[in-house]
């Protein structure tokens, strides 16, 4: 971050925010899955919890669950909601890097710098361990700890359910194997095609973040269109972000294998548009980004550092 | 079914009713998943949705549809609510059943008498499948149309993720591989063992099915934990005719290989009882199931007929 706009955060303010919704978010998950999710009779298998909290435990930007507390600070919402909707959006975020792992999927080993869940544990127990992270995540964005009204909850379920499945992740997923000619090539990939994918599998997901504090603070039509136009710019700079990390990161620093993308002879907006596009197409998504905060003033403060972090990450 | 009891049906009487079920949760599906899902701009992957509809259209004996709309019936919910809250059971189970059969896991390759999905389509797609079904089931659950107050929406959403999630079928799976000695040979599994692992892989979301009606017609909770009772017993007699179907069962009939359990090493209730002692076990399930449904005199007559249908059933 360098510029000082009204609002603008010091680097250390904005990192110590960041790191508290990091810290609270692993300990909630932490407390999420330890503690006994079922009544009755019936146990836990300790192979499987023990999967699902490698896979949501320890690690990870959780910039998720960031946007959802930031969110839901700016609209006056209880923190320990947002907390607790950060959390089952940062379960559905681990089920879909478990799975996208496997050897049938993108056959990574290396996740946050350790190795992948199916490398950890075995095939069965990713697999499984995923499943049971993503109905997780439905259990915790039900509860009445997530919101008191059953009519917030309910607008939650369905909003994540939308943005996770066959309209958003899953499928944007899908198309994402698909563009390596997976299932016979087809015509290269457009600017339109790369941009349909991205918002899918990663967008729709960053987009809801967004949308959460919104929903839970109850705001007017008109508040929570502009807050979908930031989640959606946000999510859009990160997927560049994201493209020329691929290109230019260093694995180390990423945590997970780099030059991917160009192996895999996939399209995306560097090869399309090239480095020097790409930036310049950054540099514009991240101004759309903090116009679309326009309204908020100063309180919108920390949002504007997370889009310039999302801008820059190095890993 | 044989005996003349109070409130039976004849057979034609419930298989009218049983295959009317079967044709409405088909059409209802179809619509489902032929529908625009996704609002906005973002469009389903063509490939995807083919396969979610191989995996829950064309078949089934609709076992979970039939017991919450025959559950609502009795309790006075609309029959479309139960209709639509039992296409999302089905989706979860579809769901259960791709994922089960793939290689990683049962590695099988008949499901239904069809090719298994990822046979019929590949890997990724099946795993992406079930992961966009299971997401998909909390999306029709959530929705108004499944019910007008969002308390009750709220309320299966919580019990859907509980019966399908760690505690539940998830979990019993995770038994399940570890019982074929996977993660190590432990000691021996016992009668009790081999209850737990069906309770939770196949019983947690038969009970939550019969529970249903009972939430949607806002039934007080001395009834509903008749019902639960109900589903418990009938979900026990359910396993118990599966382990007698793997072993006596034609695998032409079923559908699927059969003879698995023991190849696989497994305990089951037959293997533990013997053939005869798990017939007494059915038979002394039935009858359970049969005393819970007591206090609802012949209304229950057709909760009956599938309690002895489940029991007698050839696939």
């Amino acid at each position: 971050m360098t510029a000082a706009m009204p609002g603008a955060l010091s680097d250390t303010a904005f990192a110590v925010r960041r790191d508290a919704v990091a810290a609270e978010t692993e300990a909630l998950l932490d407390r999420l899955l330890a503690s006994d999710i079922q009544t009755g009779e019936w146990t836990r298998p300790a192979r499987l919890l023990e999967a699902m909290r490698y896979a949501t435990l320890g690690g990870g930007k959780r910039l998720r669950p960031l946007l959802v507390v930031e969110t839901a600070a700016l609209f006056g919402a209880p923190r320990a909601q947002a907390l607790m909707a950060g959390a089952a959006l940062e379960c559905v975020h681990c089920y879909s890097l478990v799975h996208d792992d496997l050897p049938a999927m993108d056959d990574d080993a290396l996740r946050r710098g350790r190795p992948t869940l199916h490398r950890a544990f075995d095939e069965a127990t990713a697999i499984l361990a995923g499943d049971a992270l993503l109905t997780f995540a439905f259990d915790v964005m039900a509860r009445p700890e997530t919101h008191p009204d059953p009519d917030i909850r309910a607008a939650l379920v369905l909003e994540l359910a939308r943005a996770a499945g066959l309209g958003g992740m899953a499928g944007g997923q899908m198309l994402d194997l698909a563009a390596e000619g997976r299932f016979g090539q087809g015509r290269p990939m457009t600017e339109a095609d790369v941009l349909t994918l991205q918002a899918m599998k990663t967008g729709a997901l960053l987009t809801f973040a967004c949308r959460i504090g919104a929903i839970l603070g109850r705001v007017a039509p008109d508040i929570s269109a502009e807050i979908s136009r930031f989640g959606l710019a946000l999510g859009r700079a990160f997927q560049v972000a994201d493209d020329l990390l691929d290109v230019e990161g260093d694995a180390t620093l990423v945590g997970k294998a780099t030059g991917k993308d160009a192996s895999a002879g996939k399209a995306t907006l560097v090869s399309l548009l090239g480095v020097e596009g790409a930036k310049q197409r950054l540099a514009a998504l991240v101004a759309e980004a903090e116009n679309a905060l326009q309204h908020f003033g100063a309180d919108a403060g920390m949002l504007r550092a997370i889009v310039h972090f999302v801008a820059a990450r190095k890993m």
